[in-house]
């Protein structure tokens, strides 16, 4: 339930913000799954228990359980391109399947909610801006610990390289991703085995170095002097980006230009995130720029996307026992039975309930009433609902408080916080 | 959109009566999914693609995608009995997999919707009367064609064969169960074959043939004059289902004795539905009493169970046309942007507006006004927002009428109606 309704309220606030619901299959096709080679290994391949034993192993028509949400929407957008309007925004939250040995953080069945906006050919800057802000008001409505967004841009990045002299930024990149692994002399024997400086080399280290929750991370890489157009796009997108944020969400994002984010596909903003306290599962939510998620023929998708990690984020707070629920069932009010033979009348009066919004159960059997009392008690269940009790009326009892009060089944109202079961952070 | 929208309106409906949402992972060890051989054949069996050669081909560890609900919430059951407070009450709505060809109402990936209650030892019979009664509710809030519940009883059939001297009443029932497909002809030629007479032919499908919308079947099954205990109680269970729904939900139910249900684990009342008009596609919500969902050591587990073939009904009713939505995406207001300088103070009354509720887009790009209002009648938004466009206060157009009025984004509100996307039966 507490899981539910956290991915109740992811929905109605990226709804809010105008993303449409979509849901893919489960299954893709091999083929497209293995597209970026790197995640082969873990993928889960299907078979149909009865497949005749002469039926080929996996091949081109091989099906596989997709392991994350980007290489269904890329599939999706492609096939229905002729009738999608763009840009277009889209969420979905789904179950994603991985060969892994199962940890903390990691699961063989998890959770993700995406969120991207695709468009045809070019697409404005102003999502990467828009998108982190989207992602704080879904995590700002939720009873998690403070998140911090870590953000970093390729432009920047790779300008800066360029113009230091480096003529291969992937390589520069794919060294300086392992700052957290291997450290700063790690990284330095990277680059100088790739042919780096010493002056490269620390120019590279110091770069990663600055962080700022403001766009004071501008005049840091100014102070080292390095010059290049592409430099100067990265920095004024990521000032951008860090200047909307101290606006609209105040503390949730700083420039962080240590940020890699791998070797994927991104070309711009790049993001990480953080919860504070449980920074040891790595990132909750990550995302970015990309100039191509799909292409066919001359048609071109750039976008940009995050994605929140649910599972790896209710896996530590379960563990934690840092979530509770005010109960363990929808039920507001329980009616109590008097006898087997007013079973039809205790279901008018449920059903008198419901018409107005309230969860209600009819008890299971005519015990006593202290019995049925328990049933209720149980469950976390708040009300339970006695017909006739007070001299023919029906009565309705707090079961917490143990006040008792004439009610009528078309008028009463339980108190607002009662009327769903409420989810929030333990003490 | 629809499907999501009708799938929260049945999880409403169902919490309403007390149910606790459930979910279970995609994937059940293959050992219990084929625990009944019947459907082993449709089973998905999983592999990592990159397991070694010599790891063992689906053994005892293997797993499977689950083919329904039952199976893996029978085994959550078992799991976890010394934690869960029962009679439980749960429903559970999560796609299902199934090797099968392809074809209207049959899918490898589908929908369900399932609701269950489940207790231990015994289960009370006034829950074979309560849970078609939800399911009327719940599919009652949906824009469908009318249904009809057509309901059975194993206790009847079976007394009844018993009554007239059959003593394979098991037997019976599968040359029963063929009925709509082979007819009364080839029916008779099976029971002749397992030994029944042609008294006893002719008493079967004489009961096969009754059916009422009130407890008028009971006359007329007592005027084939068979007596029995079992067939009694049988008769006086199924009366006291028809008559409730008679009461809650007119219309809804008919006592139909041909219904057997196949051959599965059913022990007493016995349902399947049909969509009126759409009766070619089969039942779209069935299920009925069982003594046994699951059992160990001395614990069993009786229940009843319906389930809600979602993915049925709206391949059918998507594939007619006949269900439509007000807009394709779920933003009420497109705030309209005046030029790209503008977009911070833009963005301040989006976030204004959703605030409110009121879900909102800041517009693509600083186009002309033309193109922006195009950008939001091609997703069917209702509203643009035009900042500082009368005499330098904002002012909301309804682009459907083309009434253009000044606004506040603290204060105004669209028509209730234009909220949220509905859903509606197409004309």
């Amino acid at each position: 339930m507490i899981e539910q309704q956290l991915i109740d309220r992811l929905r109605r606030t990226f709804e809010l913000h105008g993303f449409a619901p979509l849901q893919t299959r489960a299954v893709e096709p091999l083929e497209q799954l293995l597209r970026k080679g790197e995640t082969s290994k873990e993928v889960y391949v299907l078979r149909r228990l009865q497949a005749a034993a002469d039926e080929p192993e996996p091949d081109s028509s091989a099906l596989g359980l997709h392991f994350d949400l980007t290489v269904p929407f890329a599939r999706y957008v492609l096939e229905h391109a002729g009738k999608l309007q763009f840009p277009f925004r889209r969420y979905q939250i789904q179950p994603v399947w991985r060969g892994e040995r199962p940890q903390e953080g990691r699961y063989r069945e998890f959770w993700q909610a995406d969120i991207d906006v695709v468009d045809r050919d070019t697409l404005p800057f102003h999502y990467e801006v828009e998108l982190p802000l989207v992602i704080a008001d879904a995590l700002a409505g939720l009873p998690l610990p403070p998140i911090r967004m870590h953000v970093n841009n390729r432009k920047l990045a790779q300008g800066f390289y360029q113009g230091i002299g480096l003529s291969d930024p992937e390589q520069v990149l794919r060294a300086v991703d392992k700052l957290d692994k291997i450290g700063p002399a790690g990284v330095a024997r990277e680059l100088s085995a790739i042919g780096a400086t010493d002056a490269q080399i620390k120019a590279c280290l110091a770069l990663a170095e600055i962080n700022s929750p403001d766009a004071s991370f501008v005049d840091a890489v100014r102070a080292l002097k390095v010059r290049d157009p592409l430099l100067e796009e990265g920095l004024s997108e990521l000032a951008a980006v860090v200047e909307a944020a101290a606006e609209h969400a105040p503390g949730l994002l700083v420039a962080d230009l240590r940020i890699a984010r791998g070797l994927d596909y991104y070309t711009g903003t790049v993001y990480e995130t953080v919860m504070r306290g449980h920074e040891s599962i790595g990132s909750i939510c990550s995302g970015g720029r990309y100039d191509n998620l799909a292409s066919a023929g001359n048609d071109r998708f750039p976008g940009v996307g995050l994605s929140i990690g649910i599972s790896r984020i209710l896996g530590r707070l379960f563990g934690q026992q840092a979530l509770t629920i005010s109960r363990s069932v929808p039920t507001c009010v329980l009616v109590a039975l008097p006898d087997e033979a007013s079973r039809p009348a205790c279901m008018r009066i449920a059903t008198a309930l419901r018409r107005r919004g309230i969860a209600t159960e009819v008890s299971p059997s005519a015990a006593k009433y202290g019995k049925q009392i328990r049933y209720a008690e149980r469950r976390g269940i708040p009300y339970v609902w006695f017909p006739g009790a007070g001299d023919g009326r029906d009565q309705v009892k707090d079961i917490r408080s143990g006040e008792q009060v004439d009610a009528e089944a078309d008028h009463w109202t339980p108190l607002p916080e009662d009327l769903t079961p409420m989810v929030s952070a333990a003490e």
